[in-house]
């Protein structure tokens, strides 16, 4: 399906009908003085003084209960850079929409002018009441990291950096479907991850969490080894406990590579260094680290996946973050902790094993779990039910959920009934 | 009409059939990969890029061309007092819910957790860059002018607290009509402003503006005069030039008594005092400080206006803050000046001698310009017409609109479209 888009057609599709992708819907009605009085002054008081008494009421009373922030200071929008918060807006209002589009959940786009950490957290965690969940957004590394560790410290409310553990939860699924297509245990890989950002970073953590003993990071001054005296203290967290020290000797016998750096960072002579069928993560956006002919001219059995949605095995965050929310929200939850992050990836892989629903089938033509298709396509609707389940599951299991009663096959009931 | 509401049907309307009274809604088709294309990565890349050259282009192509902010930290809630950012959000809601459905305006309400001057600003100023326009709303005097007056001068989108200068507004219509019924010019009265918070203090700045000379502002301890020792900066503006001191004295030969306080700061003992055919709108809410019979058992000539929509003369702030922002979003304005609350002003009292529409005579029974009908209704429709054309012409005539070009017939045809 080709999915190239011009200058002017994006442009179009953001000034017209209306400037903007999101607008603001009332769900009650509004038609006489009595609504408004039960709306506005005086009937509005009820709940006021109700969420005074017990603040955990407003869940009850107003749209915290289903609402979720998109917040970015525009320091790492896509691959443009900083391009400062008013320019980043057009990228967080499409965040907003794809939470509303596929996970129902209603979201709200808040660009924020400020990249000093501190004062970023303050404003952030002084507008929190407002929301039930904050999906952070292309701030850039390291700043990220230490952002985000507060304010899941500080605020009793989920808290993603969807850059950071959106990639991350995807490909985590991908590898292990990729892993198990190739009859290989996850403890036994030689994982090479290109890039040491944020992604980067949120990945690798994720990858030993799953099993992963053997994980060589690079980054733009190649291996990260004990004997470099430029690390972050991030990036000291990965130093090899091998003794690779070039690209040559971490890719050598790799069973996966991870890229999430730029074109040209590493090549078909690396691939040729990998094992016999490698897998071969290229997300360089929108041009991929190599293409996946490029990759199968020396490595024909490789499964290769990128970030674009023209080859097969797109890593799109969207099979994510929506229902990831879409679960952390329906129970409460206090926080998105590595339990669900988990729970979501295998989700996200289990799925990828059910055959193409109709809907699907028109969309993408015939497609079954192998090489070429080991994660789901993001117009898969059971991803709502199976991945919010797992979400919402994992929360209540490790005692993060704020609501008292929960029933899995309940609830998946009722998100079926949502898609 | 009545409009009695229970405390249930009130949290019914906040809870069913999803928590709250807004959504977010999306504009755009968003249905197969090309249009995840054009909505995010890629295409999104284009309205960003446009953006970073110029600023201004966040008009064309997001959201915020139509966006205004509702912002509290809950200090001041309506009778409530200081219950806090949270248990505010039912009413910052209900204020969005406002904008949207009289006047067509996206609004969202964040609820800020900062009581501190100058950490609220910062907070209000980091996210600033979302909004086409910021309502503030129910923060505590004398904090709000501050607030007000730092972010007017600091930011370059329209702001205003509405408390304040929503209640001057409707208020200033409703004098401007009933001193003429009365055959009296604005200079020659006699004004007596009970309650000195911020709407009070409001009203007096824009009662001189409309031309009052002769205005005695008392607070709980009274008439405010040149010997008290006890007043704060902005009530000193408005120490009395008579030599009123006593609550006696200053409703004595008064002709308008504008009662922003409580039931029992004045009698009908006071009122007694007044001119024969006086103006008395007594705005505490729920309860008036005096009700109109109250009022007429003493002055049967007296036009008498409430916050209540049981009684004739409602004065309500949906009247202005709808189209107030509708209008200056429109011509992008930089602020919302004194010429522009002036331009409302007028139209709404205006608009009250045109006679009744079908559909308000349904609602409202049969009004005529008169006593018991100074200002329009709330569902007046006309209002979106009238008064954001007044208001979007008073941006233009006084510098203050982005927009180069504007035609006021043509966009008050526009207007009426989108009643």
């Amino acid at each position: 399906m080709s999915t190239k888009v011009t200058k002017e057609e994006a442009l179009d599709y953001h000034r017209v009908p209306n400037p903007g992708k999101v607008a603001i819907a009332t769900t009650t009605k509004l038609e006489t003085q009595r609504d408004l009085a039960l709306a506005y002054s005086p009937g509005v008081a009820y709940p006021c003084e109700e969420i005074q008494k017990n603040p955990e009421l407003a869940y009850e009373f107003t749209s915290k209960r289903n609402l979720v922030a998109v917040i970015s200071n525009g320091t790492a929008v896509l691959g443009l850079g900083n391009i400062g918060a008013l320019a980043s807006k057009p990228v967080m209002e499409g965040k907003a929409v794809l939470f509303k589009k596929f996970a129902a959940v209603d979201s709200f786009d808040i660009e924020v002018d400020e990249t000093d950490i501190d004062k970023f957290c303050e404003v952030v965690k002084a507008i929190a009441p407002t929301f039930g969940g904050i999906n952070l957004e292309d701030i850039k590394a390291p700043e990220c990291f230490e952002i985000e560790r507060r304010l899941v410290e500080e605020l009793n409310i989920p808290i993603m950096h969807d850059d950071q553990h959106g990639t991350a939860i995807i490909t985590s699924a991908a590898l292990i479907n990729a892993a198990s297509m190739m009859g290989k245990k996850i403890e036994d890989l030689k994982v090479v991850v290109v890039g040491a950002g944020a992604s980067a970073i949120a990945c690798s953590t994720m990858y030993k969490e799953l099993g992963v003993k053997n994980l060589i990071m690079c980054d733009s001054k190649g291996v990260i080894h004990k004997d470099r005296t430029d690390l972050n203290k991030y990036k000291r967290d990965f130093i090899t406990s091998t003794d690779a020290v070039t690209m040559e000797d971490a890719f050598t016998n790799a069973d996966m590579v991870l890229g999430l750096s730029k074109p040209g960072t590493f090549t078909v002579e690396h691939i040729a260094l990998m094992s016999e069928e490698p897998i071969v993560f290229t997300l360089a956006n929108p041009t991929p680290e190599l293409f996946p002919e490029d990759v199968k001219s020396v490595r024909p059995k490789a499964i290769v996946g990128t970030g674009r949605s023209d080859f097969p095995n797109q890593v799109n965050n969207v099979l994510g973050f929506p229902f990831i929310f879409r679960g952390a929200l329906d129970v409460q939850a206090r926080k998105i902790n590595m339990p669900m992050k988990m729970a979501a990836a295998h989700a996200i892989a289990n799925l990828a094993k059910e055959p193409l629903t109709a809907d699907l089938k028109a969309l993408y033509g015939d497609l079954s779990y192998g090489r070429e298709y080991i994660i789901p396509t993001p117009f898969d609707k059971r991803l709502m039910v199976e991945v919010s389940a797992a979400v919402a599951n994992g929360a209540v299991e490790t005692g993060v959920a704020r609501v008292k009663e929960f029933d899995l096959e309940t609830y998946k009931a009722k998100l079926a009934l949502m898609v």
